[in-house]
């Protein structure tokens, strides 16, 4: 079997045994996987294990999964440590393929637990079975609606199209998670690979690449094992989707504390630099910008340019901007003259028009809203603005004067040009969401990080017009590989 | 009369003018000051200035600002471009010496306009009078419930120790705004300079600099005019308590904006680096850094050396605050042997403990609050250890269970060190508020940006300890002076 077909073992299990699943039910803390597991909306076969129960939450429980009738795709093993070994045993035994070790104490602790978790691979691989961890909350798929999460996550009201892989819990938690500003963008699909004995980064990432139901691809990374296979795995998924990397351990204080969290090597910054840089992959400064920029692959529609058109009601938060498009690789759209001309006769005489566009003077006769959306349609128009940043104020509730939202859904709708926004003001959180659930508009908390996010998309857009040329050399010359080019950064 | 008390009558007046009063009253976008300034709870004595009415929102109105009675201490006009300068003489003439010129298209417009402009001024200085803007939204005092901004602002439930001083009408907006996370900090005291063709970026610090109530200063200069009083007031501001500097217009981009915003000149941007750091001012590179800085200096005690203890629940968030560590001037607290010690008897014998501490694996047998508690107490109370991290995470309402926000509060007001939060997931903006409600805590929503903060504080903390060895020097050797020290970063 392949790598992809075990993976859908972990992703999509028909039937689950929950080993070691707790008695203990509650709202607050009873990391009752099981109970997760219902709460989440699985339609598959569910087997909990527990020595001394007959039913738990209503299913009928087994002593042991050797007792458990029928074919099991997946097994999630949360026992003590020491119980571990005996547990993969008995599922290989009984001819699972598929195991999530979640317990802790392996190749993140001591000599003990490093000689138990080569144990645990030996057997695994004898009898070709595949484990996902130790020391992971697992795996989560809001289209299968399967997770081996220990805290419950709220069902999925949505299907997203990203795709994430940690080393670290908080991956699985990232799957429906609610952040400060917006929807949740990341995770629809999130694989903690956590000390990643057997199934690893490039083994997830080989899934995600061929997987439809995912367009953008966030990697959390503390160390990589075998970086010759990932650069090729991660080469191949960046031809055909975006994938952004988040690498940590990148400075004395953080390498140390990654030795003991994963036990991984993180190895030299520098080289995962170009490493990363070399296979297509866009490398992220934290976690805001991670999920930032997921978003805005996830919901915008490629950059064909660089030219940023700014619209803003507050001419200093459109400085910003500017700033934030030369520090992000992109122009400040030189608008049409033509443009220009049919902007200047909406604003006074004494004001100089430009890019950004400070809407605001035009406000005086004609609401904010309806001036605001001819503004935009005007520049939207010109062939010049290849994607638009928009300021939005909201105040306090009943008071949407500065707030064009359903214009700006219908700009996006209409232009089809990329369209981030800077939401802020008392009622930010109900504003930015309103906007992404068009599926059309992605919302930031600054107006650096609206422009930024635009900056990816157009770094991934220069990748892919590289890679094409280096392709058509390539079949010009017969020689010459697209997974060697040292790309730089544009 | 001193700048401080010129300042005075624009941030605390007893009676205000308001010229060119709106007659419409709405809750959605009548832009009438006067209508915002009755919601702010001002107590002073206001004359609504406004042609044919008799009457507005309550008030006698009169037809011009000469017939209102008694004296007026400033004057905020709103009118027609070619109508200010006829109303300036008209408050020269009624001994008005503070006006606020919120009109547009003066120094930030055409030939026309900065002619008007610098007549302006001219009339004002030849009877001692002073002038906020032209372009500009004016001042907010949440301490003295006074408020030019024509937009509606709650009214100020607390006041806040923080004076921000722009060049935007986002400013204003600032005062009271609510971001995505916490409560909002910036701006108890706000000043936008606008054009600045009077007061300026100085003026306005000196007062801030003096004021009792302001505890912590952030800038947003797009240009500033004259750099040599600027840096002088700016060094005796930076001695008395932290100052923050949002500089605009660093790339070519932005520096063409700000000359069509305000007409600024943004000058060489390595200049400005220089130049702040000579002052002792704390650069910021965003807006949100601006405010995450604000907010810690506000809050927390000085940091008394740059050793941070990260605690969380889960490793890998850990990790990434070790990394923001070493990015931002601060290590990882070395744990003493006996906090080591106390440290080891919470957790499974297997785990090696250290710091960042991942709580979790000390939570199978005692509930996770209680046990972060002890975990808190015992780091904190460690001499190694100037300051903590937490991170915080919130699962659905009701699931409480990795929320120690008590204790959180707890260890705040009993080991007086600076603590930070990173709080994140479903219910993380009452939790972040919640906390902050404290007085104690500052919460972010990134662990990179939970560690910036106490990394502010150190700096500050260097230059203050590097001032006071040069103090001792010049006292020693009657040489040399503080202002002239080229600081490096730290």
């Amino acid at each position: 079997m392949s790598v992809v077909d075990d993976m859908r073992l972990f992703m999509e299990p028909r039937s689950v045994a929950i080993i070691g699943v707790s008695r203990n039910t509650s709202d607050d803390g009873s990391f009752n996987t099981l109970e997760a597991l219902l709460d989440f909306g699985y339609p598959g076969q569910i087997y909990p294990i527990k020595p001394g129960s007959d039913e738990i939450l209503g299913l009928r429980a087994y002593p042991s999964v050797t007792e458990a009738p029928g074919g099991i795709d997946l097994a999630v093993i949360s026992v003590p440590r020491q119980a571990v070994l005996p547990t993969v045993r008995e599922c290989v035994e009984k001819g699972i393929r598929a195991m999530i070790v979640v317990t802790q104490g392996f190749g993140d602790a001591d000599a003990e637990g490093k000689a138990l978790q080569a144990e645990m691979v030996q057997v695994a691989r004898g009898a070709g079975a595949r484990i996902v961890g130790p020391n992971t909350m697992g795996v989560i798929n809001a289209f299968s609606h399967f997770s081996s999460a220990f805290v419950s996550l709220s069902k999925p009201e949505r299907k997203l199209p990203t795709g994430f892989i940690g080393q670290s819990g908080f991956a699985t938690y990232l799957g429906l998670m609610t952040r400060p500003l917006g929807i949740p963008w990341i995770g629809a699909k999130g694989i903690d690979v956590g000390n990643a004995c057997d199934i690893d980064q490039a083994d997830a990432l080989e899934y995600l690449t061929g997987d439809s139901e995912t367009r953008v691809i966030a990697l959390h990374l503390e160390g990589v094992k075998d970086g010759r296979r990932f650069i090729d795995v991660a080469s191949r998924a960046s031809r055909l989707k975006p994938v952004l990397a988040l690498k940590v351990g990148t400075t004395d204080c953080g390498a140390r504390a990654v030795a003991s969290h994963t036990g991984s090597m993180v190895g030299q910054d520098q080289v995962y630099d170009a490493v990363l840089r070399q296979a297509g992959i866009i490398r992220v400064g934290d976690v805001e910008e991670l999920e930032d920029l997921a978003k805005a692959f996830a919901v915008l529609p490629p950059l064909p340019g660089p030219r940023v058109a700014v619209l803003t009601p507050v001419g200093g938060l459109g400085v910003m901007a500017a700033d934030a498009c030369g520090q992000h690789g992109l122009e400040l759209a030189p608008l049409s003259s033509a443009t220009m001309e049919r902007l200047r006769s909406l604003f006074p005489s004494w004001m100089s028009v430009g890019n950004p566009v400070d809407v605001w003077p035009a406000a005086f006769s004609v609401p904010y809203h309806q001036v605001f959306h001819q503004v935009g349609q005007i520049v939207l128009e010109d062939p010049n603005v290849d994607a638009a940043m928009s300021v939005v104020y909201t105040a306090q509730a009943g008071y949407t004067f500065f707030e064009p939202l359903a214009e700006l859904e219908d700009l996006a709708a209409r232009y089809h040009k990329p369209m981030t926004c800077f939401v802020y003001g008392p009622r930010c959180p109900e504003a930015a969401a309103g906007l992404e659930e068009s599926g059309r508009i992605a919302t930031y908390p600054s107006p650096v990080r609206a422009i930024r996010a635009l900056g990816a998309l157009w770094k991934y857009q220069v990748y892919r017009q590289r890679l094409a040329a280096s392709d058509q050399f390539s079949a010009v010359s017969s020689q010459g590989s697209a997974s060697n080019l040292f790309l730089t950064r544009p």
